[in-house]
């Protein structure tokens, strides 16, 4: 169940302190140039180095074990893992006897009946959205022409930009966290992609998007804010033979299928849950309500890291839907 | 690619001015008592009859055409169709003409080469999410224990629901539309349903919501809302030995697993883009942009008639998710 | 789990004495032109005319109730019911208290724990496989180039033609059934079709085939035979730059994927299970055994009757792989 | 698509001549006793040892990199991965200027546009079956009870076990190879396992059989030779109520469903192509047919080595059908 896609198939694996973690990708054609190189500049994108993220060192590098010979993919499956290396030997039980609030510690110690890896939050933890950095390099590669940005449009429910450090700051000082809105788009998108009902863009988009750990809202164009709009303000009038809309209202999807215009998501990244502040949670051990403190550095605010990954899952998306649309024109 | 669902598999099928729409439900076990009856209080709320919704009679009854033995199901693929009985024969070549801004008439037109069936909306019309509603019925019954509610939060951006009533008049009143935000519940939910990544309850269940028409937002929990909030605010504090929260910020999901509280949905549904307020958009024909004028009464508020939808889409993704759960526990 | 294909899907519905059964094609390409009557000559096909064949009459024609409009193909799901018209109201309740032998009556009753549609079969009837010819008319029509033929190259062990209809005569007589093997070839097959392991021709090809109701083997090129080859002689050795090959032991197919030549695939259709010779089987009810004598006429060599639905599974199989292949190109 | 399963979900990966090959394995419930020894005995029947096997060294080792942790499964993705160590520098591109027959050198270089990695056979190696046995370990953990085995039962059409040794040496003194006929056995199935049509027992099975390369040949039961069975010798008569039956012809499967008495499966694997015996093939590089002879080491009998890896197919497969069979009850 950890798949994505139907042409464009993408599974993770891995947990943090288990051996590797990493990526399978299949189904990507032959014949795309290919290097373990390719993948530093979006993995750089998502490390710690910003104001308010984990200033923990991090050297991870992307060993390609297969699907790639003489520089470019052969057609079969890729893997992609990452050596955990830095792992300490620390004792984790304790996030099994006091599981963190806003965590996975808790529902999956339910679910596996306790055989989770629970160190540092084991198959859940953010380390594994590297595998989205990576699969995005090669969904790109598949998109050709297809541009994807974004921006950081709001923090803390503030979008003012130039107050971000400042929200971020006020955060870190009082070891709390704070959450963020990343814009995503696509631009020079072909028309025509995704299908009504259980295929439209919206629902293969936000699928991915909502398997990123702490994405926990999504929209597309102006988002849950046009419900302030009437129908004829809302509706993108077409102003020419090519189908472009004077307002992009709709992130360019009509019945959940592509219009030419920039495709535009909307995902909201909840402020981490881990927070060093004092926290009155239930202890399953001593049976009672009990003070928790976090232990550790913490990204105050992992919106600012998760551009690349939001980047990286609207092209995964994206890229399955432009295989299914090839087959069939 | 219209199917839903890993073991809980539904597809629907159809186009608005076609002989019949429909839906095809597989995976539901056998020995669930089940008639056409069962189906019509849930597709009644789904009528056009509140204030701002279509005047048009709607005489669908549901026809069983195979699943069903004896008044229970046989564990065979259930079939149930609606006749489209009430079909006029105008004249729709307009839409292709000029396509209805918001609508899917464009992209239908460019995806499929102009050979979609374009009456009416052809499979992109509202009537489809008939077969949500029918599906929704069986997923319930599936699911048992789980109870479905959902209220309507906001109208045109307004969430005194005393005003509900007002926005909708005066949208209607300008022949406009408006859209509204939905919240969905489902209580009583059992843990350790979904899981991390591509099978995440918020993915499951935001990826059939999206397949709703006119969806245009998808949140859990406090929502985009929930940005305000620093860390220690928006974690959920587990304050006993059965996981309860004493909020419920995540919306009943951590880690993409349920905890075992509520599971709260918030869908955003745009205002129709079915409006006779007149708007200047592109006519292919005469290839520059013109008045347009869409004729006939429309609903101004499908959010109104939506709520019942969308409690089916939760019931759905959570039946193939407990269904899902079931194998492995 | 009753529906096959990744881009051209296949899903089967209905049971033998029910409403209707039928078949929904999802993935067909838009602007394929597509009317019921393309359907009849195949159907005739399949109907009971030969010698020892049923003498029923089955008027069965096929309704297209959704996906095609104006005489073309939308993009949308196919849905093709049959009405189950002549459907008698006797008594089929010993197929409950004494399985046939040899039937899904039994199994049927075991894992649907008794609330399956026992009647006539009810979904296990080889009724259900007027689905695969309709579905495989769409599918050749997907193919284009791609020509499907099969012969029947033995019945009850015989592989005199001469001697089918004598064969099939004295097992008539003996109110007994004789079984058969069907050889199907594609034609001027696309070379690069399939892929290795999960998704090889072979695979897929005998997935669907296995389907087929009675189908007990399956066998490419030389088959079984073959292994009375040395690897020198079963070796098919190239003998032009087109990768022609001086022979097809390996049926058209090496590493999983197509190379160009014919696929050749042998199909064993075991004799019918439905015999009026007395057995001597489990009576449940009395909890003996007790002879069992079904009544009413049955077909002696469902193997006559087989090919077009044979022929219809391959080209379902190659127009799905076809696709596929379409995507990666 | 290069995975299998619905539920147990196995995909393979990896070059024989790249870094790595593995395997991964979804949906494999949380609390198995799992360690790497635990492979180590079926990886061992895989191993070239017999007469007209390989006398290579192998000294493959399994490294499980995800999805156990304290010896047991965690509910997360498993990924076992062989490193290729004994990987030789050799030029293999003669397999590109002359393909060799009955091989996947031509369809490759066809199908991947002379991207794939034709050393050694790349993705297409019998090396890659290593995944199959360590995924049939664990999926022999999930099914518990079911007990699978498996003999050779003819060797070049010769089925006196005594001369099986004979035949072999034969093919090896000619350079040549010879193919056989393997029959594996489930024991102690619960009924009730597959569905009608497309997920019929013998779907699965065979889909997966034909997985494994050199496959060209797989049946049920009596398999072909039923054919020269009437049908009131055919059908097997049901005894007990129990459902145990007085023959099993039909291999332990009626109308795709397990009925409780011992699944038997044929499995045809043809004489491996890997010949050092001249043949008259074409050369894409002279344009013209020339002799070719393979140079090296082969297996004289792939079929000795390959019943632990059709054994761990039937494993997959019916894992697969045990998790979905367990959902729906």
């Amino acid at each position: 169940m950890n798949t994505f896609g139907t042409l464009f198939k993408v599974s993770i694996f891995g947990e943090s302190h288990g051996n590797s973690i990493g990526v399978m990708m299949d189904g990507v054609p032959a014949g795309i140039k290919l290097s373990e190189e390719d993948f530093l500049d979006d993995l750089d994108k998502r490390k710690p180095k910003a104001l308010g993220t984990t200033p923990r060192k991090e050297s991870d590098y992307p060993h390609i074990i297969s699907g790639v010979f003489n520089g470019y993919t052969t057609g079969s499956a890729i893997v992609v893992t990452f050596e955990n290396n830095n792992v300490n030997d620390k004792d984790y039980s304790n996030l099994v006897t006091q599981p963190r609030p806003g965590h996975s510690d808790y529902t999956a110690s339910v679910k596996y009946k306790g055989f989770n890896d629970y160190r540092g939050g084991g198959p859940f933890s953010g380390r594994l959205t590297l595998g989205f950095v990576v699969a995005g390099v090669v969904a790109k590669k598949i998109l050709k022409n297809i541009n994807i940005t974004s921006e950081l449009v709001s923090i803390h429910g503030n979008t003012n930009k130039n107050e971000f450090e400042e929200e971020v700051y006020k955060a870190m000082e009082n070891r709390d966290s704070v959450g963020g809105t990343i814009r995503v788009t696509a631009h020079n998108v072909e028309k025509g992609l995704g299908e009504p009902y259980f295929n439209s863009v919206e629902s293969c988009v936000s699928h991915i998007m909502f398997s990123i750990p702490a994405v926990k809202g999504v929209s597309f164009g102006v988002g849950f804010s046009g419900e302030k709009l009437y129908g004829s303000e809302y509706n993108d009038l077409i102003i020419d033979e090519e189908g472009t809309t004077r307002t992009n209202n709709n992130g360019g999807i009509n019945g959940g299928i592509t219009n030419g215009n920039d495709i535009i998501c909307n995902v909201f990244i909840k402020p981490t849950p881990s927070i060093s502040h004092p926290q009155e949670t239930f202890d399953f051990k001593k049976n009672e309500i009990s003070t928790l403190e976090i232990i550790g550095r913490h990204d105050s605010c992992i919106a600012l890291r998760a551009k690349v990954v939001v980047e990286s899952a609207l092209a995964i998306a994206l890229a399955d839907l432009y295989l299914i649309e090839k087959a069939y024109k």
